[in-house]
This record gives structure tokens, sequence and C-alpha cells, in this order.
């Protein structure tokens, strides 16, 4: 399934449109439920004494402190207005021609590899294989153009929630650097994965320099207002290339000292965000599939399922956003996706769901 | 002279550098020297609340708020992570073949031709005619090919702070227009120009789609670390273009709550900033004459000034940063720029300025 270079309006592609709904509890968009840590709320809150000058075009004190964190060096590392906009850089300074990704898959891969002049190539996850990454997609990277084709995937995938098999990405990832062909591994939400530490490919990247990981503060640290994400690839004459792509102060003042702030927190934040995560995704898993909703058991801080065309609609009404995937490449009307919250605000979605569907099923 | 898609470290071509330099007072970048009004302030201190949830991808408060100020419709208007994010969406929007633009200039508007493909044209402006936009420029416009080639002009320019004469502006304009030769005109130091009502394009947009009109809240408010910007044009498919090639979220949700309260600001703000930009930019002008620099009278909240070449290495040492322009095309060593600032801040400048170029004349 090609489709070459349409345009859409991004204002309605996506979840979190609490604009809109600001008397909803969102789910439709996710993030770590504990909320920032304290100390980057002061961070922001100090930034106010000093947004008139313009950000350090170097960002030298946050590309230090990620640079330690990650092992890459400082040259092998892009930061950028959320990461979103590198996924338009990594497109703008490839310019690649077909890029291959799932569907479903987060929209803006195809916007920005429209946007840089490429074209994409779904490949279709199949409900009958529970929307799993499959084997399937090997001989489709074997028939992409070397030098000029690339690759994304998203781990865990958004919407689906589910984290690739180890020995897959292995195997495409190794594709891909037999082929010269170019793989951007999304791996915004792999820390809210238990196995995160084994599915990352960030260790593949001193081995292979087609691999690019793309990472995000926004979900982890609950800052998605502040615009802040990084990649990483061993290409640095990639990562000079990009940053040629963008202005040189694409990052503000608040998310530069957000992320120091942030990279300063001990482990016991994300100790207990994945606790909270564990407990109230199992949680929702049991109590959304006892509602009677097609639900797959997710990896990551967000739960994907089956359900009746209009219960987004009829959610609103009990003051609950979700997202309706309906839009997603590859899915129809009836999907949906949830993010997992703290346990009171998970307690009102499987109340009103349950009331909604009490409903649905008379 | 015509130079094609060269890139470079756009870490090293910049002023405001203060990050390598935390002693000194800043005079490399310009903006409000009164400093951001206290609403933009406490907006920015309060949004450290709220920043968890994605900025409004509508951005519909600002939109409505910019729409009113600015007297055009919500289509015909984008709302940037900062100025220099929508001179990029802007080549990228067109891709247009060459660039003429004035040597020298803002650098980022080479940068992202060169990003998006193209190549620049510089029309150098000279020394002899005080740096001034002259009807030289209009046979090169009349060379540019049509629906293809650009024009970028910075008014008043950067970093010579001269306004363009209305009349040349004009002609300008309705040469681009004539041969469909789209204009971007950078106004984001208008409003420190007595004549800004005088000066601006934008009661030229209503006649003439080939021009874009940029504007930041950057200088204006005093807000440069929160990047806020936007752009004009009464070409709305130009608008939509634009929007395409970047992220929904662009503009994070500390800098939207910036542009609303900035909005909000009454005129007694920028009547104030006006009349303190009129005595020291005087103040300045007289003082830096009189070290014995060859200064020009600017429009601007900055001075642009000819001096010895190791004038910024010499006033490092009494802790002032100002900005060597040497790396601006079309000028040599010897040329230099500073912002207007508070009269205390004046002080401290022309204080230090007079000590060196004592040792100097010696």
């Amino acid at each position: 399934m090609a489709d070459k270079g349409q345009t859409v309006d991004a204002s309605n592609i996506h979840g979190g449109d609490i604009y809109r709904h600001p008397d909803c509890t969102d789910f439709s968009s996710n993030m770590n439920p504990l909320g920032p840590p304290e100390r980057v709320i002061r961070a922001v809150r100090e930034s106010a004494e000093r947004f008139s000058a313009y950000p350090d075009v170097r960002k030298a004190e946050l590309t230090d402190l990620l640079s330690e964190k990650e092992e890459v060096s400082p040259g092998e590392l892009i930061i950028g207005n959320g990461a979103a906009e590198i996924i338009f850089l990594w497109a703008y300074a490839l310019k690649p021609g077909r890029v291959l990704m799932t569907a479903p898959s987060f929209a803006e891969y195809g916007r920005a590899v429209s946007a840089a002049g490429g074209s994409v190539l779904y490949h279709e996850l199949r409900e009958n294989e529970g929307f799993r990454l499959t084997e399937r997609i090997l001989p489709l990277i074997e028939g992409l153009t070397p030098e000029k084709d690339a690759v994304i995937l998203c781990n865990p995938n958004n919407p689906t929630g589910l984290a690739a098999d180890r020995e897959l990405l292995d195997r495409v990832a190794e594709c891909c650097e037999k082929r010269h062909i170019r793989l951007l591994v999304d791996e915004c939400f792999l820390d809210f994965c238990d196995s995160a530490e084994q599915l990352t490919m960030k260790r593949a990247l001193g081995k292979n320099r087609m691999i690019f990981v793309l990472k995000a503060f926004t979900k982890t640290y609950a800052m998605a207002g502040l615009r802040l994400g990084y990649g990483m690839t061993r290409d640095t004459a990639l990562i000079s290339q990009m940053k040629n792509q963008t202005q040189p102060w694409n990052v503000s003042v608040p998310a530069l000292a957000a992320g120091a702030a942030a990279l300063q927190e001990g482990p016991e934040y994300m100790q207990k965000s994945l606790a909270l995560i564990r407990k109230e995704r199992q949680y929702l898993f049991e109590n959304l599939t006892a509602c009677g909703l097609g639900v797959i058991m997710p990896a990551a801080d967000f739960i994907f399922f089956r359900g009746p065309a209009d219960l987004k609609e009829k959610l609103l009404r009990h003051h609950i956003l979700i997202r309706d995937c309906a839009n997603y490449p590859g899915l129809s009307r009836g999907f949906f996706r949830v993010a997992v919250k703290t346990h009171e605000d998970n307690l009102k979605l499987t109340e009103a769901m349950r009331e909604v569907m009490r409903h649905e099923s008379v």
C-alpha cells in the first residue's frame, strides 16, 4: 500500500485535545501518570527569570548530561523541539525515497516523510496476528532500494502498545545494515516497558551506523508541553546534516532547564512510575476486558482495544476523553487507545466504561 | 555572488552566547531593554502547572488574539517556534531556486534556503552607500526566474539597523508581484522603529499575495528564550503548506501562554520601550562616535559600527560581550553590532569602550 505525499490537517489526527474538552479527564494522550518530578516543575518556574536571553545554541549542559546518561559522544546526539521535530529533521536530512512503516503507527512519520518529498510504504499489521510485528516485514525490507529508501519502527508501537520481539528487531537491523537502508527506531514509550533494557536498540548503535534511535522527555517525565526529545546514531555526519535542517535555537530555555533537571532525578522516580504503570495496566486490562472490549495486553503505558464505533462520543458524555484510532492508516472505526493513568483516574474510566457498555449490550 | 548549499556550524555564527560568557553584560543580542512585561513572566511561571499536556495543536487562543491584533484571518497566519522556524518552513514549503538577499543580513536566511535545497544570491550592500538598500536591487529582481526564485529582505536590516526607504520597498514588492517572485519581509525589529506604521509591509498584504511578513515576540517582548514568532500572507495555500512542513506541537505551552499574555499588554509598555530606546540609541550613537568609532545612525534597537578588528576580545576583558560581525557574508573584520540597553548598561559599554579606544589611539 503506497501513499504518495498527501497532506492532512495535523490538528485532526492526534489525541490530547484537552483544549476543546476542558471538562474531561484525558485518556487520549499518554505520559507518565506520576506527573513531572518536582525538580522539573521548579526548573521551569525558575526559567521564568531568564527567558529573555536566547537559549544556548550549543545546548551544552543538557548535551553533556545526556551524553553521559546514554553513553554516546556529543557528536552522536541531536536534541530537538520534541521527538516530533527530530523525525522531520531525520527525513529532511536523508530525503529518503520510500519509507517503510507499519500501519498503524504514529502519524507524524508519514507527515515528515511527505514533507521531505518521500513516499510512504505501509506494512499493514494484522488483527488476526494480534497487530504484532512479524517476519512478514523482512522481505519488504529486502525489496527496498539501498542508499535511498528507509524504515521507521515504533517500539513499543503507537497505538497498539506492543513491543517487538528482540530477535526480530535484530534481524530487521541486520537486514537494513546489509542493504544500506536507514532505520529509525522510535523508543519514546520504551521506558515504560518492563524489559526496556533488553529491547532498546541503543546497544546496537555501535555496530550498525544505519540505526537512529529516537527518545523523548515528553512521555518519561510527563512534560509534553515543553517539547524536548533527542536522537542518537553513530553516524555523526547524519547528526550534522540534521542540525543544518533547523535553527540553532530550536529548544527553548524552559525545555533545556527541565531536561537538565529531569536527568538529575534519581532512579526512584522511574521505579515508582514503572510500579504504578505495571499495576494499573493490569487493572485496566482486566476491567476493560470484563466490560466486553477486545483488549490487547500491552507492554507500554497505554492500552489498545476494539469497542463500539461511537465509544469516544459516548464516553465524552461521562467527561472521559479517549483516543479514537479510526484515522490511523491501517485501522477502521472501532479501535481505541487509552492511557494508563493514576488509580483514581482509571476508576473513573472503568466506571464510565461499564456504564456505557452495559447499555451497549442491552 | 552565488553561494550554493554550503553548510556551517550554526553555533558559531550568532551573537548572544552568554553561556560561554556568564560574567559579561550581553550587548551581542538585541531585545527590548525594558525586559518582558510582568504578566508575561507570570504566565510562564504559571505554565509550570500545566506543561504535562501537549500544547494546543490549533493554538486557538493565540491565533484568535493575533488575528485580531494584526487584522488578518486565522488562515493567513502561521505561528512558529521563534521566527527562525518560520523562515525554514517558508523555504521548505516554497523550495525556491535562487533566493536574493542582502549581504550582510541575518544568517538564518541562507541556512534555511540551503536546507531547502536552494541557492543564495547575495546582493552586497556597500559601505560607501552607508549600507543602505538602494535601487541597485531592482534589476537583480528583474533577473530572477518567475515562479521559482525568491527575495528575502530584513527591515530594519540586521546587523546594520537601517530601515529601507518605503518607496523603494513598494517598488520591490511591485516588481516581485509582477514577476511572481515570492518576497519575505522580516519585520522582527520593526516595532522599535519610530516609523513602524509607515514602514510595515503588512498594509500591502491585501493587494500582493507574493508578500510574506515575518514578526517575532522575541524582540518586542524580550522573550527570546521562549521561542515564539509568526508570519502572515494573503496566500492561505502557502500557510497550509508551511504547516505541513512541521509537527503540530511546534510551539510550547510556556510560549503560547507568554504570547497570549503579551498581547493583553496595553500600549504603555511599547510606548515606554520606544521612549527608552530612542533616548539610549541617541546616547550610544553620540558616545560611540565620540570614541572615534564609525557609527551608522540606526533606526532599530541596535547599533552597527566600524572599530578595531580585535575590539570584541578587548571588551571581553571589561566583561562586555558585543557582536563581532566579521562572519556576516559581505562584511570583513572590524564591523560590530551592539544592542541598545538600559542607561545603566549603556554606561558600562561606553566606559569600557572609552578605555579600550583610548589605548587604541595611543
